[in-house]
């Protein structure tokens, strides 16, 4: 039994949030409501070293063409990558400005990702859509709420979606379970609902991973059950499921077609794209992409 | 003897603000100047796993139709599910905007709960009242206080009835008799009038928790001992009971009659209501609304 | 044949507007959906003189306490009688405010009604909604449409219905058929509309004021052609009919069949209720109730 | 010899701009570059009275409707029909929000078009275009000329598409030539690129009126030199040809060649469509698309 | 193989910032496309200790004229100096004003370089460029970026091309292979392309430093490949290499060349050019003009 995913008339969208979610899943990528977002923010993220495993990779304009030639919905990607290289390509693909950002160098005992452009910056740009880092039960949330607070409110008063990437982080998520237990992403799921996303990005729950968690996880559910129950704490934020590192191929597509039954809207892959070779690259976009096909709105 | 509570026209209300809470407390609920609230913040306060109990209370449509069900007077949830969910209900029952908020994974030594939304969503969104989470007696009092300023201020601004969910906290409270302590209570419901509350939220307090707790709190006090002193300290600010996790429910009505024998205005029963299967939420609900009919105003 | 009013979910409403238009039009008044609002500003727009047939009905604490007898859907009264009167009445029915006006001392010929109150006053005081005067063709429509570009984006961001006065005025008006000519009327519904009122107050059109209209209006038209026209223009902006100068009876209530036929919503009704001894008043409300009663929404 | 219209690289447009501009030209429409608009402000600035030919054309969902059944590249409303009625075709067909607007009522001696909406509210409702009238030669262009001094600026900071509807208007246009001359015309297109509009609506230009113009236009022109003239004063603001009121339809097509050929991107023609019969209407509108199939970019 | 350097048309610049840049570039130094700065900064960062190898450098109108004397493209300054010095040279140099800056007397653990002027005050004095030191990888990123995210509004509004000094630097970096591993700069210049900078300012990258490194960096590079890859990280982002403390002229010059082959911009050499007696400053600076004489964009 497919879950039916909620329609663009509602969930809660203004006529400007509308627009841009209609252009993103209706208009791009294959049209059917469906969603396949390439993530390129690696470079601030992890750094270069992302981008040894295939070299071309490093050149913004090899990602943007990839993302052309592969029919996604949208790129997410920093301000900078975006004032220097979108005028050449604006309109061609859905812009998502990724609006925060770190480095990996600090410890993500007490995790934030810092504010480096605005939704403003968005409009600006001919963005469709923009990206805000959560990090769900870092001792920094104080100030992660205070910065969402006001991406939150520009993104309505801009008509801007906004896309969370609702990501447990901190010492207090890695001693109870870690980042990617069943618990802690159905957590980081129901959050982004809370705070007001349009669409959550999560890390595919292990429902496994038991270490110290809250007791009502502490037994043994399926992948597909742990899937299923996210979507539904996302209730009327779809659901976006992330790559993470680079995975074996069939664990990525049986994760992927779980989170299609549950109700997701699709997948932001990005190093599992393009950490291979360019033509290998897009037979794991077909790939992926016949999958969503089955999954119309 | 019940004490009396004080009116509508003798706390110190401005236009708008007396015009929201006759409406939450005079044109909705029983009608008759107490208050049921139904609160539904615990999907970021405590994550998903507080719907296990009752999957279907995961979905805030069910939460919705059951305070209209039930004939509450108000239901109070996040800025995102107001921006998804209310819409459909708009004026059907009094929105309660909590503004601030926390997840549970982190430390509560130095609880703070940031912003979320402001006042000015909370008009915008057609809200009756906004709640806001103050820990009293946490080591990060002062942005505590000083997130609160802004709140109070344009809660008199708007005319926006201010709801303080006023909760002892933090690594010293521990250390000092525990967050339910009458001493703590007692001092947290004083501590939101002084503050600027137009209604506090406390928990029931317990005069038997006496390690540690100031010499005046040392001796023996009768639970309507206790809750007459709480509502007394709250002088013109009106008390709702907190009904916390679930419990018996001898106890809570128990709770509930001495705390309406102390001139309380009435109840914000969230977990003890909807951890139940339907039927029996709205036979639970009864009972309450059964005892607040002895307490017009 | 009766035509069909819009819903409240299908014109255009944030969640604020809804909340405060379902109170008006549904939790107060009849609660059909119709409405009968009652205006109380001419103590500025012409001065005590008005209430000179009744004295009585220079206090507005008479005015307030005829709309609660009456069972109005809401009075409009200008900010000084508000911050004055409204309190003690708080809630009790919903207070329109109007946030412009003027003396009819000066020449109408380049009329303008400048602001004297703003949105976010209304907030303040509870109102549910808030109303202004248009001066439809008057030369002086660029000062117009500059205060109500931000009447119009306050009453937006403070989820507050927007109720205009919309009137022809001014000497261009004069001089091509007159206030209440079919073809002014007809214009100014559409201005409202085009210029996003929520609701829009106009007189009731008279076809047979054909001199030097446009060529389109200068043929025979019944008054019920004409008021469905006017309806038609004002599209999804509901229609409020203005009472104006004191009329028969027997004239308002067929011209306010003829409009309810046509789809108004209902009836802004001043000088006709209060220019009358207290208990003929409510007798003519109560057949302008009667009137609304059999066109539910 | 047809003339190259400049690209959307070659025109000084930053991305937001760029991204809005192709969306409205290569990816609606006949998507070749060139461009069909629907205006429908005429309820403001001219009153119902043009919809009088065709009923069914008052009904703003109609007439969106047409435009997507036409295959319009975009449609131009004011700010109350935007936002009661964009919503529901929300993306369908790109939005051109009309910003300023008036009504015909007062004299056009001294016109002044003022603003009813901002660039932000465009964005909030996900327009791909602003629209702003400018009244070239009017003696109140000082005040127009701050009005779109800000409307620039923020088109610019916002990256919204700038099309400027700009019409010679006045007494003194009136005392010399008249509003359509080519004289008036090739100077308004001239103001409308001098001032920084990303896109010109002008007038066909009649080279026959040369009462009063100023000598160089005051001798023999074909209507091509004229046009000619007007776009390569137009330079590397785009040009569309305004239909006006309802002409012949062989006079319209003339006209509409000599614009193409001359290097016009395309037209925008409203009473002209709207103004008949539906199926009429469409018939109208696949000629105009046939004619512009021939002038791809 | 020389790799080719972008153009100013191509690295995202608007009008302004391709104005000052073209001038800096092609109008300044060698008028080549390379740049040669020089920053004198150090009597902030590090005190009157670095001018003691050669007294007459704690002279500003010293510097200033060897930067006269020497053809340089620029002169990189704190805003003290630029207000006292600047006006009698002003427009003889290009001014690049440092908006940033710290003493190194407290540690770097946490280091922040707090903003003492703002792109406003670099724009009224004339400056053609503004300098931000970003510190990657401290545990103060926070307060870092949101510094950062200011200036680039700043200087895309106003069209001044902004500088990045992007140093690795804090006990994490220290912990990682020290500020100036390969790892650690190649990281920094992806940072500064990733956020917006336009130009970046990186140490020569040590391939040795390898302990705690990244893997992939843990393994042998020739310094061509590491800062060939810097260059690349750098994407559209121009790079000059920083001079740091004053080494062997033949390390320096080697360094030098490797850049240019790798396709950096130039160089910023400051206490290598001052620390020096006059003459031998000058026959230094001509030998780095004769290296970036090979190196035309």
């Amino acid at each position: 039994m497919v879950v039916q995913r909620p329609t663009l008339s509602d969930i809660g969208l203004n006529a400007g949030k509308k627009t841009r979610l209609l252009r993103i899943l209706f208009q791009n990528g294959l049209r059917n409501g469906t969603a396949l977002f390439l993530p390129y923010d690696q470079g601030l993220e992890h750094g270069p070293r992302d981008f040894f495993a295939n070299p071309k990779a490093g050149d913004p304009r090899y990602i943007i063409k990839l993302a052309l030639e592969g029919g996604f919905n949208g790129i997410a990607i920093q301000i900078g990558l975006a004032e220097k290289f979108y005028w050449d390509f604006a309109g061609e693909i859905p812009l998502v400005l990724k609006l925060n950002g770190k480095t990996d160098i600090p410890s993500d005992a007490q995790a934030l990702s810092p504010l480096q452009a605005t939704v403003e910056d968005a409009v600006r740009l001919g963005a469709d859509a923009v990206g805000y880092t959560l990090y769900v039960g870092t001792p920094a949330q104080g100030a992660d709420f205070a910065q969402f607070l006001k991406v939150r409110q520009d993104a309505i008063r801009l008509g801007m979606p906004l896309i969370v990437w609702s990501y447990p982080r901190g010492e207090a998520v890695d001693a109870k379970g870690g980042t990617d237990s069943f618990y802690a992403v159905d957590y980081a799921a129901r959050v982004a609902s809370e705070l007001g996303a349009d669409i959550v990005k999560v890390n595919f729950p292990h429902p496994e991973k038991q270490v110290n968690v809250k007791k009502e996880y502490a037994r043994e559910f399926s992948t597909q059950d742990a899937i299923n129950s996210v979507v539904k704490s996302a209730n009327k934020t779809l659901v976006l499921i992330s790559g993470g590192s680079k995975s074996s191929d069939e664990v990525m597509f049986g994760r992927g077609r779980e989170a299609m039954e549950a109700g997701a809207t699709g997948f932001i892959f990005g190093r599992n794209v393009w950490q291979r070779e360019h033509d290998e690259s897009l037979r794991f976009v077909e790939r992926l992409r016949e999958l969503l096909s089955h999954y119309p709105a």
